[in-house]
């Protein structure tokens, strides 16, 4: 189980310093920057190159509402949901410090501002209200976990999982950042919302909500629709 | 059956929610919004992970015109084609009202304008007329299909057609965005068309016809001049 | 044998129309157009999709300069050169023609200017001279040919070369469309060469002689250095 | 062992001819620039087509901070270290060269000014100082082993790993360009610095020491922590 949980640390200790750290390092670079679809790309790749290291340790979840998701589906247990979410938070909350230190090392530093914290209302990037958010991230959340149950179904080919759903991130995130700056991973949200200045830490709980109301109604949509057993 | 129709109504959910979301929602997003060519992007990866999600129940079709060019290649039952353009063009239109929802939660909300929705002369995005459209959406269609045969026929590596098609439809949208906003699949432009402003909904028969008619003449080059047997 | 030139006249028909059709229609679009990067996605993918759709009739070449490589490494018989290099020019030609059908029917059609053609001196891109146009193309091509060897050697991992060779494309174009707007296939040169007003057709040669001479090498120092026979 | 140091020496000189020549031709192109995003999808695309094609031979480092962290997990021999160290730099130095001859060639030359090359302080594309990019670097290269090694872990799926490992290296150029035009190989830099004008020798220091503390951290982390050996 250590194995497991030191996994699941490291790979959403990448997944927040990685597809952030993209957001708030390089999407608005003067000229160059990679804008939101190099933050989509980021990421999703991160759970691509994890999933392919770590996933066969831990399952690669790196995201509590993909964990409850599995577990609902009869494809994770239970009893070992909360260790999975202690790990994901504290390795989110440790890329979050790392890359608070990193980007304090800027000549021109001003403070961390919105830290691609997620929001809704004021600080939806495109002004995007409650319902809204709640509507993106639940219906995002969902058909994440169906591409994931599905990809890492008996009958699908193996080996390609970690492409199909680290893509799918990839995807979520070109559609969505404008509207919650995309969470759809409460872990993620946390561990930026605790170094963030604004509304954030104050409306981190749609960002816990809506991904794990979301993730249970794809894992049951899931298996009363199509699952073949 | 019916798990064939919900993976196919699904799949056309998240292919037009995914695709025509991103372009509705981001793709002119100020500054850093992900252009045609995140929107090209998307449209493939919604492909791809619901192909790798649920290919192996349904076939992974999300598309009317697919089904057609399938069935007249002998690789799928024509008896099952009016039910898997139901199953098609319901879930695209229930993607498209539920993107209506999360755009009208916009604080600066002034209605759904063009809404993605494919079109010619004045209502393409380029000011392509309608030989142009017609052309474009005739030959990429049947180049679409050539690739879906091919990467699926038995001498083909196992696993990889999802890859295959679903960045075939990237490279289809990478060209042709310009001209129609790309179509290839009358579900989509089904859905659109019905909450769209403008002319979407009285050009929508050019968007059945041709990837229809680019469909038939794709799978009957592919059986007179490439198939093996 | 009549299958195989189907394939590669419709193979490097797909890559001309995908990837010159980018550049041509959807490179330079107002705000939202795909820039460099989206055309050298584009010419990658057009390798990636026929490679799988039809790559196993063929070989998937698609290119004069790849056919060349192949023979003088002894993967490909030299008495079919002739047959493919004139299957590859036509579908280059027609792809060229077709997608000046599509162009001539944009709204404010004024030519087809340089349409996606090669060049060198007033004719790059980028403003680069004969010298460095030479020394890009005979580079980029070896390596192209060093990826195709290597990738498609018995002890490559079974499946993936089209990844990696549709890549290895657009990583070419990445590097070397502000010098050359990159050939590295003297089908492509051609097939947009007859249609292109300025000088194109007139510095056709060495967008034959540069890849062919590439090609060359790279199966030269893949014999000699790299291959374990 | 000839063919393994010429497997990394043509493969280190693809990863600075494709990664930095994308950066000096093309990221700032006018108009339709490839940016950083661009430059980030050719540095990994460099690493994922050659290990496709030479990963089979030489095991496919291309890296100075790599050899070191797979010795030091054992996975590759230590006495070997100092030839793939070689002929890394060779193939990176000749690159630089060959980079330098096509940079001379635009019309409008002036001179080569930073020429990719990795810094920090005034050197930094984004003003980072030199602990920031201390700490990006070493972690940057610490999680690249980690993929590395769990991607081509036996358990991971076979014919996997280049896409992996390539898109890890895209996803840290993503992140870190901005902070010190990413280096996290040895290689790479000293490649780039010997032809820059400004700082970049004198700090090229850093752009060996932190890679190759980060390949020892991580190599140490993965074998205390998640190897199951």
């Amino acid at each position: 189980m250590k194995r497991k949980l030191v996994a699941e640390a490291f790979g959403t200790f990448w997944l927040v310093l990685g597809g952030c750290g993209s957001a708030v390092l390089a999407a608005g670079f003067p000229e160059v920057g990679i804008g939101l679809l190099g933050v989509s790309l980021a990421f999703g790749l991160t759970v691509l190159t994890m999933a392919y290291a770590v996933g066969g340790i831990s399952g690669g979840h790196f995201n509590p509402a993909v964990s409850l998701g599995l577990a609902l589906a009869g494809r994770f247990e239970m009893r070992n949901l909360a260790g999975y979410w202690v790990a994901q938070v504290v390795g989110a909350v440790l890329a979050a410090a790392v890359l608070a230190v990193i980007v304090s090392g800027k000549a021109d530093f001003a403070g961390l501002g919105g830290f691609a914290s997620n929001g809704y209302g004021a600080a939806s990037p495109g002004g995007f209200g409650l319902v809204a958010a709640l509507v993106t991230e639940v219906v995002m959340t969902a058909f994440f976990l169906i591409v994931i149950l599905g990809a890492t179904a008996k009958t699908a080919p193996a080996g390609f999982a970690p492409i199909a759903i680290g893509l799918c991130l990839t995807l979520i995130h070109l559609v969505s950042i404008p509207v919650t700056n995309t969470s759809v991973n409460p872990a993620r949200s946390t561990g930026m919302a605790l170094f963030a200045e604004g509304p954030a830490l104050g409306q981190l709980w749609l960002f816990w909500i809506a991904p794990l109301a979301g993730a249970a109604l794809g894992a049951l949509l899931w298996k009363a629709l199509l699952a073949d057993d």
